[in-house]
Order: structure tokens, then sequence, then C-alpha cells
């Protein structure tokens, strides 16, 4: 087992009607104006943003509003949100919606109090000292954005997809999470999360870190758990307990508890980035593409932990054929998926004939030579897991 | 599955020569002068007093100390520590140690900004509004004192061991936990902490509440990898994975990891808190004699969940035969028990003839007329679980 840090000080106020507690949340931090940032009309039509206001209203707290963020979001709404919350002195950050929304809101607390442009952070040129207090009203679990202190954004300009750390000052400070806010969340949605989260997990599960047994025992078991409940939200989206389970597992994926002590691996985050920057598919389905793809190089490579996974979390039998372990285990996965409604090939996906070469440069230019640690991926690699991904 | 609030703002930081780390660590809370809390010789001879020492005068950090902290602490050393305190200005408390150096720092730090008796916590007739910031150096893994807002102290006069939960403002800011500082525990001492964070999870897990899959996973996969540790610590103490695995397990034992969502029980540390008031017993080694005794009751009055825990972590095959099922899990956590060196009966705990009456008598003048709720017991119910663990 590796040293590591445990630090998840979010304050996650979890069940029905957490809602209502947000302006409470908020007064802790003496907020003086907060920026309230959300996505499209869902928001809206449910009445939820609504009842965020009128949260806000009953403490006292000022806020304005910065609507219309979009899947996969893009610099310019960053560059709108900082104007406005310099004009208007805001001093929170407010995000009511999913990952989009929450790493919109990241990238503007770190924006406004910076000097330079805040895509020097996305671009590694310039480090996040300070930022914004960011509070969350989650809407969709998937991303772990919540508990993390991640972001991505894409700019426009070149397509760069590009992923930001700094959990000292974006992670953020509470996360509101009323399961019944994902019951109208369509299915292809509820799936895409749903893969989303699973892949955060195995990014850290798949790791060569001998001797981490209670790792890899938190990362099955909400694997299963997750499985398990996918099932259970295709039959019947309104089941309290089921959107409950599913989205603390979103939560628990991302936040650190599974992996601790792992050298943890992100290729597939990485080579899906590229898919998705250039096709504007939506993150979680072109992980189902992806990881299957990776995880069936990875059973001819380095075949240990793909078995164990096969074994412990879609109960392939054990063999000493570690190989045939993972590949029936991969097999099962991508049925999984199917099943769920998730595309699990690029000709699923929608893109026919991808673009494999480009895929591959702009992955190792925005990466470097090696991706990934299971086992680091040179350009021929990557190209065989792309490759891989049509079949 | 019920609302709940999960947050665990505990910086753990985890891993070889961690120590070295915590006067860095105590600089962030610009303290002015910490006291250093510890018990009995271990920390000295081992030479870790003196690392942290070191570790305080490379930061100039300022300290005093105050050792001979013993197991199952009582007030007279929370009343010394407290008048120590406040005459050399202490603003930090520093636990290096296990759960009752710990528990000890805690009470000290609620004392010492306290007008009156730090007692009338603990016997719920004040409530802690302010308390001196507690950080950890953790040498025993078992209590999860580390991650928690919990203390347990017992007060000489009248044999009272109580507990007080004041997580805003008791729970350490951070805790160093080398695993390493483990090596040297005696069998029996790893053995009565694995008891003990074994029953911190299953006091969670054994629930009535419905829907609560991620909560179950987490708890069987942190259960199933502290007893496959277990045997491995008995065949060599000094592997460096195994002590660390089971250090992690004891932290998210106890640090709201487990049974988010859930109500639970906790019967079992009430029955054995009367146990070890009265007879001195180490903790864990009690709560290996009154868990399987209040298993067993619950396997003819409520066997769900002790079949379910028997099934998933103990392999015992399902049957319709709940109460069979559970029945075989306890006489396998029992063997398990024994294997690791622990009592299961009072006459190993080396108490021949338990004052039984008196036992129910104190219970239930602590804690009402029912306790738990799993199922709620009476004192008759109470006298048959303390009648089981004879057997």
């Amino acid at each position: 087992m590796n040293n590591f840090v445990f630090y998840s000080p979010t304050e996650f106020v979890f069940g029905k009607n957490t809602e209502s507690r947000t302006g409470e949340l908020i007064r802790k931090y003496d907020a003086y104006k907060v920026m309230i940032v959300y996505g499209g009309g869902s928001v809206v039509r449910s009445g939820l943003l609504q009842r965020v206001e009128a949260a806000l209203q009953a403490e006292g707290v000022e806020y304005i509003e910065l609507g219309g963020i979009q899947p996969n979001p893009t610099d310019p709404k960053v560059y709108e949100g900082i104007d406005l919350a310099r004009r208007e002195r805001v001093d929170f950050m407010l995000a009511v919606g999913g990952g989009s929304v929450i790493d919109t809101a990241k990238a503007i607390a770190a924006g406004v109090v910076y000097d330079g442009d805040f895509w020097d952070f996305y671009a590694g040129k310039a480090k996040v000292q300070k930022a914004l207090k960011v509070g969350v009203v989650l809407t969709i679990p998937a991303a772990g954005s919540e508990g993390s202190g991640n972001t991505v954004i894409t700019k426009v300009d070149g397509l760069q997809k590009l992923s930001l750390r700094a959990p000292e000052v974006l992670r953020p400070v509470f996360a509101v999470m009323n399961p019944e806010l994902t019951y109208t969340l369509p299915p292809y949605q509820t799936a895409c999360g749903i893969a989303d989260m699973m892949v955060h997990i195995m990014e850290r599960y798949f790791t060569n870190t001998q001797g981490v047994e209670i790792s890899d025992r938190l990362c099955e078991g909400t694997l299963t758990a997750i499985i398990k409940e996918a099932y259970k939200v295709k039959q019947n989206p309104e089941d309290y307990d089921t959107r409950a389970n599913i989205m603390w597992c979103g939560t628990i994926a991302h936040n650190g508890t599974c992996g601790v002590g792992c050298e943890e691996d992100w290729a597939s985050h990485f080579l899906e980035h590229e898919v998705s920057a250039l096709y504007g598919v939506t993150h979680g389905a072109g992980l189902a593409v992806i990881v299957p793809a990776w995880m069936t190089f990875m059973a001819t490579h380095n075949p240990k932990k793909i078995a164990q996974f096969a074994h412990r979390v879609f109960a392939v039998p054990e063999s000493d054929d570690l190989e045939e372990m993972a590949l029936t285990g991969v097999s099962r996965l991508k049925h999984f998926f199917r099943y769920i409604g998730l595309p699990v090939t690029f000709g699923e996906l929608g893109i026919e004939h991808p673009d494999i070469d480009l895929l591959v440069k702009k992955l190792h230019e925005h990466k470097g030579e090696l991706v990934g640690n299971y086992v680091k991926l040179n350009k021929e690699y990557s190209k065989e897991i792309f490759e891989l991904a049509c079949k």
C-alpha cells in the first residue's frame, strides 16, 4: 500500500427535502452575494431553482443567476461568469446541477480572484492559489464533482478538453443531495451517470499496487451495489432507495473513499476526453465504449486485476487462465452496459469511422509519450485500444 | 434509506514516516502551546515520543506533556490535564496513542474552556459548545477515535463508563497514521482492536432500515478485509501491508463511511461498557464475548441481517432457514475470534460468575428502559444476552 492522504471535508447533506437547507448551509460562510449557476430549463421547470431561491431568501442571502451551462462545458461561459461575478461582487458560488454546472462554477470560482486568464490553470501554466467557496445542489449523480477538487472544461478554440485538480481550494464546502431530484433523469442520462461513476472506481481499482485489500473490497462493494441498483432503476426510476443508493455511490466513487493507497490509472478517461472533445458525445457513453476496449487490451497485457474484477464483481468463476477470466468479465460488463442502454462500440455511439490517428495524436499531445499506469500506453497501444473500441 | 449527513473533515495522513509531519500539520492551526498526551512507556521506549517532539521542535512549536493515561481512561487524569492545560495556556491537544489517550485528550480539550465540571458533558447535563483543537498520532488501530467526535471516560466514583458525542468540536483536525508504529502491538491487543473495529461496523450494519445496499456492501467489504488481514497479522505481525489494511479499516469503521442512511444499534457497546466498567476488561475482549451472545439472541428474534452477515462475510450457504444461517454465522465468528486469541464467553474473559443482575440494573439505569434498535432490549432481554455470554 502506498502512502496517502484521505481528506474529504465536504459536508454532504443527503436525503429528502434537503435543498430547503441550502440557505442555512451558505450562511455558515458569511456570503455577501451568491452566484447560482445552472444548466438548461429542467431545474426551472421542476421548480427546484425556485425552491433553492426561497431557501436563500429565507436566510436573507442575496444572489444572482447564471443559467445555460451546456454538457461538456466550454470556456466562453466561464469568461461570462467571471465578468458577471466581478461586476456583482459575488463571493460564493452555488452550483445547482450536475458535473458540467459544478465544473463551470469551480472554474469561475478560481478565475474571479485571479489576475490572468483562468485557462492558465487548465493549461498547467499557473496553480490555483485561492478561489471563492463553492456549494452544490446536486441533480445528476455521475461526475462526483460535488465531492472532488477536480473540474474539466473544454476550450472551444482547438477543442481542448482539459482537467484541473486543486482540492485545497476547489472542493465544494457542502453538497446538498436529494435523490428525489433525480427521478426525472432520462434513462440514457441515468445510464451515462452509472458508467461514469463505475469508471471512476475502476480507474483506481486497476492498479499494480500490492497489499490493498481494503481498497479492493470498497471498490468491489461499491461496483456491486451500483450494478444491482442499475437493474432496479431501469424497472422503477422513481424508487427512492434505488435513486439514493446510486446517488451516494456516485459521490464515494470520486471523493477518495475508493482507491486509498493505490497508484491510479486514468488512461480510459484521457482516451475518452479526446473522443468527447472531437465528437461531442456524453462522457459516460464515451467511457462505456472505451473502457471495455481498454480492458480487452489489458486481458492480454496485464490480466490480473481485470480477472479479479470479473470474479468478484461479475461472478466469473476463478480459473488459472486469467486472460480468459478477464475476457469473460469484459463480455459481462458490455452486456450490462448494453442492457442499461449504453453503446459499447464507436458505431453504437454514432461514430461510424472515428479518426483514430487524430485521436491518438491529440491524446499524446495533451498527455505525453506514455498515458496511464496499469500498463503505460504508448501511441501504438492507444491506437490498438481505439481500434478495439470499433469492434 | 434514511436521511443522513456525511461529514468527515479530519485530514488523515497515512503511511511510512508520517509522524515526521506532525509539526507541519499543527502549524496550520497557529498553536501557541501544545499538550502531548500519551499512555505508558511504549511510546517512550520505541522512540516515537522523541520523534514527535523533534517534529514539533523543527517547526518551532512549543509543547508540554501529560503521560500515564491508562486503558479505560478515568476522570482524575482528565482533571489533572485540565488544570495543567490552564496553567500552561495550552491551546492545542496532541494525542499520541490509541483510543484511551485520544478520548482523554478530547475530554481535556472540552473541559479546559468550560467553566463547570467536564463530567457534565458525559452525564448529559451540558452540551460541548467549544473545545481546543485535537490532533492525533495513532498507535493502536481499534477505537476509531482518530476520526470520530466521540469520547468515552469512566468516572471512578460509581464506576460510570459514559460516552459523549460532539463531532462539531471534538473530531480531530488531523490524524497521522503510520502502520509501522503498530508492529510491536502484542497479539492480544491487536486482536482486541480487530474486534473493536469489527463491532463498530456491525453496530451500523445490523439495522432494520431498508434499501441500504451501498451501506451493506461497504460494511461487508470492510469486515471481509479485516478478517482476511487478521489471519495474516497473526502469522506475520511485521508485514507492512497487513498492518496498513488493518489500521485504515479501524478508521473507516467509525468515521461514518460505513452505515450511511441506517438506523444504528449500539446495544452491544452499551452492554459491554457495563462489563468493562465493573470488571476492568479490555473493551475489544468484552465485545468478543457480548456480540456473539447478542447475535445468538437475534437469530431467534430478528435473524434477517445476521443471516446476511453469515452469508456474505463468512460464506455460510444461503437457505430459507434464516435462524440456522444466523447461528452458523455466529459459530464461525466465535471460531474466528478464538483463533485470533480472543475470549468468547465470560469464563474465557476471566469472569467465572458475572453479577448479571447488577450489569442489567446498571445498563438500564444508564441507558433507559429500552436499549438498542435492531430489537429494543428490555431488562429481560438484556439479562438473556448476558446469560448467553456465559455459555
